[in-house]
């Protein structure tokens, strides 16, 4: 069964220049062929694009979905004044643990579905508000039924019941838990942020302690302040520092030289009323840059990918062209992946098409559900 | 045939304080009942909301959706660094002209669909991209098909073809434009701006003439820069003072003592990279503040009442309740309207429920489509 997909006024492929009078043929879940619209070849099935604009499925690679409750009262306390500090995360852990695997699956399912809506094709989902060896692993699990992209974050916060015991903890993490977590994830990460969350040391000993066990490594880098976090990250390899908010020139210059990304959250710094990361110096510098949701109760409580893009063009320096790359091309390179984010023969037939003549418009026209029609592994949602 | 609306698990009305677990009957396109949803009396029909938030629809009370073509190329231009002076408004009075009454209806009819989608049960539609007399009229008949709130914009900024002879357009906009406007419009409107539109005398000139043919004033003021708009708003009784971007305190002053709404615009400062307008000290000097979108090609190319209202708490230090308030009600009172806007028996039944507990989650969770239910004179559309 084949599926042409014509009349694309503007196509996006990350895969060479932008197209216009495209087509596409998508067969057995991949791309097939990309042409003109006027060499087309015959397929079973066809669906009219009616010359609106398609790119890349979004690539969202950094989310922590698994989780109860919400923090609204929080979100309205910090937009009167109050600053974030990463301290909430303890309220969400206590939901979490208290929920059944039912309800954690439930609003999981909730929010990948309406990530999907808004053209997220691909989606990293994260533990980290479980925090004791069974709540970390049936949260990976849960997130294993929606993603092959699950990242073991048993260090996210040292737990109310270690409090004065980091150490302790770090030891659990890099044990006990990491070996149930272990058949559950494929990537390890660390809050690194020395004061609220981990120091430099413990987020070597558990990135570390993940790679031997198999994983691979990821790391909240840099968020609330300067830090250890993006050098750790460009020590151990990691395919991706997160965040990367407060960057020292050294910082920048590592991320340069180094095969980690910086994965930018600016919706995190929308919702916090922080200032935002450097997206433009990093580009400039010759970082590869992915832009993604954070999506989570507290700190940014969004999975809309297009609202991303909007704030890394109004926000950060990047033009609309670098802000769609960063979700799609970008996020699949954070995420090691050179199946997704682009669309060429043999790529994934993820797809996304929008209201629009042009992909600018995912950046010129903010706050719209541009996102009409998605197609998963070649099978319109 | 009445329609019982109940398991609403926030009601917001405008009315009173915010309810929970309550209900509503509409009947013939009105509000019947608000009460308890446990003494709700029978109705012919019945829609579960399911727990989910209530509130009134949006109120945008500023939009100019009769124009032809896009300015995305422009929008990149000015994320590449360049300055909003409002010199692109003739790139779409240029498109307008030339465009059929079928494409403007088309374009508008797509954007109010657009925005109806999102929860704006009433529009306000200027022209303002004619500025022949031939144009604005016709402009005007378009934007009557979608809404009663139309506004007569011949003002908006003077024409190419009466380049340094700005008297003569007054002369025209308060004369022979004026007349064939009057019986397609309810309110006329001037872009106060000295340098970029019109000065001072020039507005003062338009609105007394609109007045005096019966028309209600409304001004575009203190956008780009300080300037006289918000004291001739004042002065002339004005219903709304739009932008308001640049006020010195005497125009804050001016306003709190005014029965003229502040009408704030943030989509255009966010798609312009330009300063937020004081919202903060407009609210506590007692000011009635309304929020809209300005949807256009131009500044502001978004028909997202939500986004507004993000904007509005994450750049303008309003509370979500503020800002829900001033998208609704606010809007009302920028429109001179008691029946809509607010919830209570009498009242048109234009109602948006939420995919969330909370008109908190507007703002919490950006971007992200919240509207699923809209009931536009009690009916679901």
């Amino acid at each position: 069964m084949s599926l042409l997909v014509t009349n694309i006024g503007e196509l996006v492929t990350n895969d060479g220049p932008v197209r216009s009078d495209a087509a596409l043929v998508i067969e057995g879940g991949r791309i097939a062929w990309i042409g003109p619209a006027g060499s087309a070849p015959a397929a079973d099935e066809m669906l009219d694009a009616q010359g609106r604009a398609a790119l890349p499925g979004f690539v969202d690679s950094h989310t922590h979905l698994v989780f109860a409750g919400d923090r609204a009262g929080e979100f309205a306390a910090r937009m009167a004044g109050q600053r974030y500090t990463g301290g909430g995360i303890r309220t969400t852990v206590a939901a979490t643990q208290a929920a059944s695997d039912d309800e954690l699956r439930a609003t999981a399912a909730r929010l990948v579905r309406e990530a999907l809506q808004q053209g997220t094709t691909t989606i990293e989902i994260k533990s980290g508000y479980g925090l004791s060896v069974p709540d970390e692993t049936r949260c990976l699990r849960i997130a294993g039924e929606f993603t092959t992209e699950t990242t073991f974050l048993g260090a996210h916060v040292v737990p109310a019941s270690f409090a004065g015991r980091a150490d302790e903890y770090v030891a659990l993490a890099c044990g006990e838990m990491l070996d149930a977590a272990v058949p559950y994830a494929r990537w390890v990460d660390v809050f690194c942020e020395p004061g609220a969350a981990f120091d430099a040391d413990q987020a070597r000993a558990v990135l570390a302690a993940g790679v031997a066990a198999g994983l691979a490594p990821r790391v909240h880098a840099n968020q609330l302040g300067p830090g250890p976090g993006v050098q750790v990250a460009v020590e151990l390899g990691a395919a991706s520092a997160d965040h990367c908010t407060h960057l020292s020139p050294a910082d920048i210059d590592a991320l340069a030289g180094s095969s980690t990304v910086a994965t930018l959250l600016p919706a995190a710094e929308f919702s916090t009323r922080s200032a935002y990361p450097p997206a433009r110096r990093l580009l400039d510098a010759g970082v590869t840059v992915a832009l993604a949701t954070d999506c989570n109760p507290g700190s940014s409580y969004t999975t809309s990918m297009p609202f991303c893009i909007a704030l890394a063009v109004r926000e950060m320096g990047m033009t609309p062209a670098e802000a769609v790359w960063a979700a799609t091309a970008g996020g699949a390179r954070a995420l090691r992946r050179d199946d997704i984010g682009v669309l060429r023969p043999g790529a994934r037939a993820d797809l996304v098409l929008l209201d629009a003549p042009s992909h600018v418009h995912l950046a010129y026209r903010p706050g719209v559900p541009l996102v009409s029609t998605v197609l998963h592994n070649g099978v319109p949602i």
